[in-house]
């Protein structure tokens, strides 16, 4: 699914540095970056060299072991706390960068001897990228029979019917949630990969998730690369497909999901959800725990929804025909726009979860059968 | 709302010629494209130098003229109506195409006399014309009560809560329902150049409409020219802004629309149809009656769905850092891409059609009472 060890973000041993694709360029270039100071872990989150609440989370972690080691391991408690803050702050929607950043933090201030600290901290990321490549693996095992089921039941339709073309699984998803967007097998995309990988034969959607296209550049490289069939689509363009069946299952990933089953993802989720709603097409948020919000209960009202810059909206980028990364300008000049990065899809429109530890139900007690560790917060 | 005299279609009568804006270059660059063949004809709908359900039509009613003219006025009746059938083909969802083909058509087969035809379907497709323009006016007079009714109320709530900055009504349109795309005044627009030609406070959520863009190319750059508030949206936004208030009606156009009132419109409508329904915000439909196919009763089953060049997708153009116009590749090079034109949204999801005879629900016994002419079709 990705190449033999090849990451969105990992610790370069040669060189002592953190590394991360520069998810900017991709398709089109294959940049890596190295973040060696605070502000190159928030400009990489800000910027979005690196996107994905599992992948914002690990940046996060890694920019404790950075704070410490940046600074010498001299950095005193007050300052390291406000760097952790400065990261945390540096986006507001998904819930696993405070995760990540509070993690390794609460791990460092254990030791009291600086020198340990960076060394902690950097175990500690580490450990958190291995712990959510392994939720991913997971989030594969148990969102596969969900695929298979599907399979075996257009299978024995089509047999039936002596109709051979037609038992294909065709997923939709939105924006990238895939190996990019968390560390290996994605969360949306762990199901598909993992049924591929098994023989079920299945085609994606990709809606092309407008402002900044994650599903056209980012899931569609991947499943190219992957070898898995899809096809980019407009946004706009999933509802004409579920009221012609030509959707037998949604999957998408979040960016932060309440206690009770309300999913932030990228904006856009929720229209999709909507019409999977409208169709009868399941519609499951794929997630490792890190991005429960177990404090909050009401996603609309509570989950902070970023707003980001306009000009993402008023300009383009891509590919131009002298092959170089190039903007163009949509509309006119002088119009405004506005960007808000994520929607909150209500629970009552979600069939279900596919976590580490299984699929569940969108409701609080559904998902507290899974994680009772969380029922007291 | 538009320069005095200027539309997006016209005979020009020191030329002689039928002359079209070239859609396709707004709002980065104005040009005028002269029409005098049936392949010019049937070249500037496909390749969509014009669209827009009326234009579309008017286009068509022309193209008969000018397969007419072009023929030196010897043409026969079978080749007449091929090429007619050749323009009536060039784009199969508007059914106003083949309404505008045929009513010139009809008119010019009358006249025996060669010479007369094409002076016959010139002044017809001229009448046609002008009695778009005087729909769609009459459009805006009955589509500005409700948005005026949705001014009082609020101007009284704020009023009663002393909060002033709201009484702002805000609507949301997808695509280009404007004058660009009809004659003058628009269909979804007109209404709102009306209430804001009578003083409104209103500002308009344009969504971009992707893949080609005619929200934030075409209704941004209508807009900005007649001095509306407008902020440009992605097509994934409109959900969010309405379950947090922010859209207090949504207007569109449709390319044809069934006697029982399903909608066939760009692609994306169903989806900002299903999350008005779900946060009870109106949602009205704007149509000459022109835009009617009295044929239809089941929208999704028989309404015929253009498939698009699937490029339109994968590239985007717009204007480079040279100012020129210039295109880009979103995904990569060998991803595929499927292009659907429109879809349909369901009667159940639209609250009102406003139309040149009134305002009406979305039911076959409601628009036939404004249109009784075609109950028994």
């Amino acid at each position: 699914m990705q190449k033999k060890g090849l990451r969105p973000i990992w610790f370069d041993l040669e060189s002592k540095t953190v590394k991360v694709i520069d998810q900017r360029m991709l398709p089109h270039k294959f940049v890596v970056a190295e973040l060696k100071t605070v502000d190159d872990v928030i400009g990489a989150i800000k910027e979005m060299f690196v996107r994905g609440a599992p992948l914002i989370g690990a940046t996060g972690a890694f920019g404790v072991y950075i704070a410490l080691a940046s600074d010498g391991n001299t950095i005193v408690d007050e300052h390291l706390k406000s760097e952790c803050q400065r990261i945390k702050d540096s986006r507001p929607t998904a819930v696993n960068l405070k995760w990540g950043v509070d993690r390794v933090l609460n791990v460092a201030l254990k030791f009291s001897k600086y020198e340990d600290r960076a060394d902690r901290a950097l175990k500690e990321a580490c450990k958190i990228v291995e712990e959510e490549a392994e939720n991913c693996r997971l989030i594969g095992e148990y969102g596969y029979p969900l695929i298979e089921a599907i399979y075996r039941k257009k299978l024995e339709n089509c047999q039936n019917s002596q109709d051979k073309g037609s038992s294909r699984v065709n997923i939709l998803t939105h924006c990238n949630a895939g190996w990019l967007a968390t560390i290996e097998y994605g969360t949306a995309t762990a199901p598909i990969y993992t049924a591929f990988d098994r023989g079920i034969d299945l085609h994606v959607w990709v809606d092309e998730t407008r402002p900044l296209n994650q599903g056209s550049r980012l899931t569609a490289w991947e499943l190219l690369k992957h070898g898995v069939a899809h096809t980019v689509i407009t946004d706009n363009a999933g509802g004409h497909l579920m009221q012609h069946n030509m959707v037998d299952i949604v999957i998408v990933g979040t960016d932060r999901t309440t206690r009770t089953g309300d999913v932030a993802n990228k904006i856009g989720t929720y229209l999709k959800a909507l019409a999977a709603n409208d169709n009868n097409v399941p519609f499951y948020v794929a997630l490792p725990s890190s991005t429960f919000d177990w404090s909050l209960t009401d996603g609309i009202k509570d989950i902070p929804i970023e707003e980001r810059d306009p000009d993402e909206i008023r300009y383009v980028q891509g590919l131009d025909k002298d092959g170089k990364i190039a903007s163009v300008l949509i509309p006119p000049e002088k119009s405004l726009a506005a960007n808000h990065a994520f929607d909150v899809t209500p629970r009552r429109l979600v069939t279900g979860f596919i976590t580490e530890r299984g699929v569940c139900n969108a409701s609080e007690d559904a998902i507290l059968k899974l994680f009772p560790e969380y029922a007291l917060l």
